[in-house]
């Protein structure tokens, strides 16, 4: 596997590759986990070429977010996607990716950035199509890969790749769980044992609205209360939101007539944790 | 010359002409004079295809602007492409460029896009530098070409390729000026011979501040009054800014210490005309 830590380096490693290997590529803040593995996995199996970058992204920390806590270990991440088969791993400092002066931003306008996450972190997705798009323009990657755990930013990155026309396709992979269900995280490793013993309630109580779902409730209102109601039995979870919305483009939906995506962020003491599931 | 009228036209010549060919890129908003065959002939001389592009952008126009008025003649767009050498021309419908729901922006920052033009079109370079992003996005050119003529423009897509590391490189041409000095512009055609004959004001003014400044004076505010002077000797002339400003960042100057753009717009009747000049 090489390593690249600067924009040069990373410039020589694709010129070696040459312009006929399709790349697949796998975007992540490191700290690596079984989720980001899997991406990795399914970069390899379709593409001639896997590369991984490494970037904590300041742009989407806010002021008073966890930017300088967030998790961070390079040594485990290089021996862990090296193992996966990475074959260029991309590690730049942020006066790489954000040369002094940089004023220049990507931003998908609208309900879809503005909901959800969005609501409780109003600059978090302008910073993330911003590297996502500095990172696509310096790789220029065949097929890029995403996790659906981050659902949101899925659907806004699919929408800038739409609206710019970016040349990538992207490949949404599925949520990698713990054997108890909780969603892998690189910010799971913040929760004592109690938190993350009732940070359960967060799959639980979206599993059991999807067998609602399935019974035969389609009214978003009756769903939602039910996992607000589920999720509101653990004294240590305080809700940032819970939200049943349209799949693809995040709008307001009063029952499910297409795939709906229902989301939940919640705060377990200092750490706030997502996740999701498909009503389809 | 083949032409392309909607994406998929595009992509099926762009594989035709592989990966291996470097594409020179003109994108124009057509009515094309001798400023833009400048930018072809350039454009060939360096690369081994030639691809045009005519789109009038409705994102850089205001309401109450003149996208409705601005000049419009493909026919004659086609045969002077064609005649100039164009390999590829691209002339798309707007809802090809911007789908349905299409809410992806990318704007440049700062006081480079609140100065000149941007002070009484202060949403123009946000539609600029959207459709600029979204042409390098579908056609991937080496190197695309610009006209120093609008030299505000030409700093921010510099600056919104550096920022997000666009793989195209960015080739400015001179001006092209009638025989008496008038800059080309399409919208020249909209003045009638009195506005034509006082808009010459425009390079002679500058000419003029070029010259006292060859002369020694680097006074910032010294210049500019004898610009406006300059002008204001035509009665039809209402001058919109009269400007000098660092030349790469556009931030604001008192003497001129490294190369300046002295720059102006001016309004003739319903017509707003922009030139500009280089102190170095």
């Amino acid at each position: 596997m090489k390593i690249a830590k600067t924009i040069t380096e990373l410039k020589t490693c694709l010129a070696e590759i040459g312009k006929d290997k399709t790349i697949g590529f796998v975007p992540t803040m490191g700290y690596l986990h079984d989720g980001h593995l899997s991406l990795i996995n399914e970069a390899r199996s379709q593409n001639d070429v896997t590369v991984v970058s490494i970037f904590v992204n300041p742009t989407q920390f806010a002021p008073g977010e966890d930017l300088d806590a967030y998790p961070r270990d390079f040594d485990r991440d290089s021996r862990l996607a090296e193992a996966a088969g990475t074959d260029l791993l991309f590690f730049p400092d942020p006066i790489e990716i954000y040369p002094a002066g940089a004023s220049t931003f990507v931003a998908v306008e609208g309900a879809i950035t503005r909901k959800l996450c969005g609501q409780s972190r109003p600059t978090h997705f302008k910073g993330v199509t911003t590297v996502v798009n500095i990172l696509f323009n310096l790789i220029l990657p065949t097929r890029a890969y995403l996790g659906q755990k981050d659902a949101q930013q899925v659907a806004v990155i699919k929408k800038m790749v739409r609206d710019l026309h970016l040349p990538v396709q992207i490949i949404v992979c599925p949520i990698v769980r713990d054997v108890d269900g909780l969603a892998l995280s690189s910010r799971n490793v913040f929760l004592n044992l109690e938190e993350r013993r009732q940070a359960l309630i967060l799959s639980q109580s979206l599993t059991a609205a999807k067998a609602l779902y399935r019974a035969g409730e389609g009214r978003v209102e009756s769903l939602k209360d039910q996992i607000v109601s589920h999720i509101s039995t653990m004294p240590l979870a305080i809700i940032d939101y819970v939200d049943i919305l349209d799949f693809e483009t995040l709008a307001d939906i009063e029952t499910i007539t297409a795939p709906a995506l229902a989301a939940v962020a919640v705060r377990f003491g200092n750490t706030r944790l997502i996740d999701n599931i498909i009503l389809d």
